[in-house]
């Protein structure tokens, strides 16, 4: 780390930072400028130094050089991750997709919805059981019961599931029905949630939190992994920003800054990332060329009766036209969408 | 609600969207404008109705009039609400400074600094036992032990006790402990742990999410207040913009808007609010003077070894001169701090 | 426009308010509800009326309901707009990229780089003759000179040219040597340059400010044609937000929207939107996918030597690859890129 | 500024960059550590060398050290400035409070506004004679006609006159009218202004600009001070975040970041900042507790018939409140409000 001194700090000032920095085990390089005095320290460093040797007097501040997350970066570990889940493979060549209804409703609609995205090629399906929501006289979900409607679509279709868990307490229950467990934007830096996916061995899938940087979604990623899960998955689904005319900005420029700094996976949400249905299948488009390995996509065969999140669901002929344009898409830059035959 | 037809939409989507609001329940009144017709439904709302006629054809947008909170908003509830810890009364005429470190380090650390903030005037001892950090290789909290240390601070100080809560399973251990829980800002929409709090009677302090509205702080408070717990205190504590000069941006509109749509007490914690030291006296004044009913200060009696938000503590030293000065600013605005007396 | 009454808002200031809205010349359709009344209110609306209606006492907020552009909009307009500048057509089948440096620094940089983005298939020659920079200790451009050498330019490759203006004064000479003009981000809402290069008729390329919504970018071009241009290009290049890992956030979503809401075309500028070169050719594709129609690209033969924006700008071999790599992705969507062969 | 190499970057890469930072006349220092070799370069810098190094293979990013504002910052002037309009001090003992409506509308609106907030104690008056409107069909001003009104104004009340120029060729015009130049928070990265009415001897009030730090802020007012012109004074007026609930996010903390940065004074508009006239005076109380040296508030006699911004403005007797409340609360941190009698 760097620490820069104020303007004028006197050598006493100095001196103590110095002394301390030794203490703490650094080794110091000293630069002496006419206007400022900064000291560069290396070694082992634990992050609690930083606010220490910041809130020492004299100090103008700190800057941190190494990145914080190791097990999640790609500095040793240079080669891209994949992370299995059912018989599906993400992080490969093949571009995967995960559609579903927001909210699992009830079986028929589950069902209904779970044929309808298998035909037209999606991998995984997607239904929330546990429904986080901002109001609390919103639908909150099935709960065990929608779980179980979920096991009962992967039995008919064959497709893997994935589904959030938002209580610390349900890693167990969930997992029994689930293929893959998603914690939601909402719990990105719920630790408690955090440590407990990381303590089973389902695969996980992270979504990016609302106001998250990247540094700080790799950290929620290293909370997983350091609790002995590596099979985490990374989802861009749109952060806050001042524009309302979206419900949330896409940041798609979150897909290289991921593949430059870590060896995860990263899917992107585009019905979340958007909120509009219309714009679903450009930014689905957008999302495979900046190079995702896959996308989440929400499906309803009749949005305007969904319980949660109609404004951004795609009917199932909208969902058709998805796969086949970015199945086109793909193939464009070297990869594939849709092992099997769409009909 | 208001919905907002598209340009030209055919006569034939009007109607449908106006026999879908009678199923629903909902009175309707048809405006035909010469470029666009809206439809004024007014009835019994239920949240998803908004995304499901959002998903209508023909629909451009939905206009929600009415605000989503019921029990914390001050429509219903036209007095201001008073919320007691300890013998501390919260959103009278004396404005409550809850004031300790940001982590419960050893007892010494917390007893030392629980004396000297109880002798400046500080009417509530803050310390955090399980701490939320953003790395997994930050110190986490001495965690039942932190809880012990506190309750011997409240012994030999008086002071009732806040501390933060992460696991909805831990509610009736450190309820055990502490006179009031707090909610932390990445846990405001941790809707599981907002209930387990909304289950038990002690007074809840709920932080303002990073990236949260003060409408969806305000459905945060409902969660709570809904579950069965109407003892909440609210607390702003900076949210998070562009700007990089401070480490968030404290918004004091927030107090008026708050008192405008509340009824609940709300508090301001200047030191996460700006993360710097230098700043956290001259914004707890400004707190004061924009109407918020207390203040929530980081004190530590050495920052520079401080494990947690060390640049953001004040000093004792530091801390005595904001209570000498907010208490004149008190007295000038008709409020007061401090009813003991300051040594 | 709806005219949302406070909660228990009294007959007298209802009544008030109809009445102001029959003197603006509004019909009125008024809607009791048991909880608060609102007001449709059809009619001629001048914007200032919003605001006079949302001082009267009793109003709680006013919701427009028509888009403030007209001229800019689709709904008048319904067919995709092309711009020509020179010989190149922007808004049709081909998408158009706009290449070369940040800065025109000496005519040997300008001419050498123009050499090679020509050779590899850009349309027209970008470069800054007048620089807006952050601080005033930075290099500002050549002012006329740089004029002259992008002038020199398009008669040796046969490039047009567009190039940034900054003051409304300079708008005729500008106009002498450039075959487009750009305002920039900064001056997106400089009212007085918008009105200037709506009086001439070259065509104006209007980047989206850094913190502004898709609605008031409109509303800047609106400006532009309501002063006798309809010329205009719009060009996302990033907003602010507070992720730091890059410059800006690239707001691809901002494409969908702009073909939902506008005739005009819209083009996306990665390096500006990135600020990293890393990420420009990812979201170059990323921009093509999502649908814009044409891009901009800083092209430096030495980044490391640029006065300007070195960071971001691409080497001629990376461009070299970025417009191959794009060549194949537009014609998996139907469009095409270079219609020159490239060598 | 600090060069921080990326991980395993080769001896040849950073051998690289020592020559080059030798060649730009700086003095190296290398730290070689484990993971990554960063070096300290000290000396005269050009704001485009970080740039250019940053395009340097090899090299992960560059961190500045000194603050790029030199003449508009705190390190080689010490002492705060005060500003003199006529015959008012700004950043002295007094706190300054600038009043009017938003825009000048005809004479009688401005002289009987003039006539109330001078009777109420401000000491200068504001009105807008050239508007800068989001929309192209909005109320403009009434320009030169608009400054003429306002110098009839100060004949009479004897209040200098503040008014925001919007156009580099005004300068001369407005000056000749007003006692300081207005740069409003649309143009504050308009640079061409900016040296306009830095070749001009009248005080400006430098508005912060929608999405601009604190420092590019200080490097706005560093282009008027290095144009010839230090009477520059600083007007926090809200910052665009994602929260709707008012107009702009007021940033308080921008008062004590500005003090610790600068020694130019500041004052604060919570008319603009909250676009709300209720928490105008919350907010004007707690600028004033922060630290500003003034305040400036949109006062109209009819709100509900102004021609901008009556949302916002108050009405006389809501300022006379104002002007009472702010006046004890001056006192209180010793400063004062209004020498002249309060009727």
């Amino acid at each position: 780390m760097i620490v820069v001194m104020e303007h004028k700090a006197s050598q006493e000032l100095v001196d103590a930072v110095t002394v301390r920095l030794k203490q703490l085990g650094f080794d110091n390089h000293l630069s002496v400028g006419v206007e400022r005095t900064i000291i560069g320290a290396i070694g082992e460093k634990r992050p609690e130094y930083i606010e220490q040797l910041a809130a020492m007097p004299g100090v103008e501040k700190i800057v941190p050089i190494l990145k914080p997350f190791k097990l999640a970066g790609r500095e040793f570990h240079s080669e891209p991750s994949q992370v299995r889940v059912g018989d599906v493979i993400i992080g490969g060549e093949e571009i995967v997709v995960m559609a579903g209804p927001c909210a699992v409703e009830s079986e028929e609609q589950l069902l209904e919805t779970a044929r309808e995205v298998k035909k037209n090629g999606a991998h995984i399906l997607r239904g929330g059981a546990f429904k986080p929501r901002t109001s609390p006289y919103s639908f909150q979900g099935l709960e065990e019961d929608g779980l179980r409607i979920l096991a009962a679509a992967r039995r008919e279709t064959g497709l893997p599931v994935v589904t959030e868990i938002v209580n610390p307490r349900d890693v167990e229950l969930v997992a029994q029905y689930a293929d893959m467990l998603q914690v939601g934007a909402r719990n990105m830096q719920n630790f408690t949630l955090l440590r407990e996916v990381g303590k089973c061995q389902k695969p996980v899938l992270l979504k990016r939190g609302l106001a998250a940087t990247v540094e700080e979604w790799l950290m929620a990623a290293e909370y997983i992994i350091s609790s002995g899960n590596d099979n985490v998955v990374l989802c861009e689904r749109g952060i806050r920003t001042y524009e309302t005319g979206t419900r949330n900005t896409l940041d798609l420029s979150a897909v290289p800054a991921i593949k430059h700094y870590s060896h995860l996976p990263i899917i992107v949400d585009p019905s979340h990332g958007t909120g509009r249905w219309r714009y679903v299948l450009p930014m689905a488009r957008a999302a495979i060329a900046a190079g995702a390995d896959g996308l989440m996509i929400e499906v309803h065969c009749r949005p305007e009766e969904a319980l949660s999140d109609g404004a951004q669901s795609l009917t199932p002929m909208n969902f058709q036209q998805l796969m086949e344009e970015t199945k086109v898409l793909a193939q464009a830059i070297g990869r594939k969408i849709g092992s099997l035959t769409v009909v």
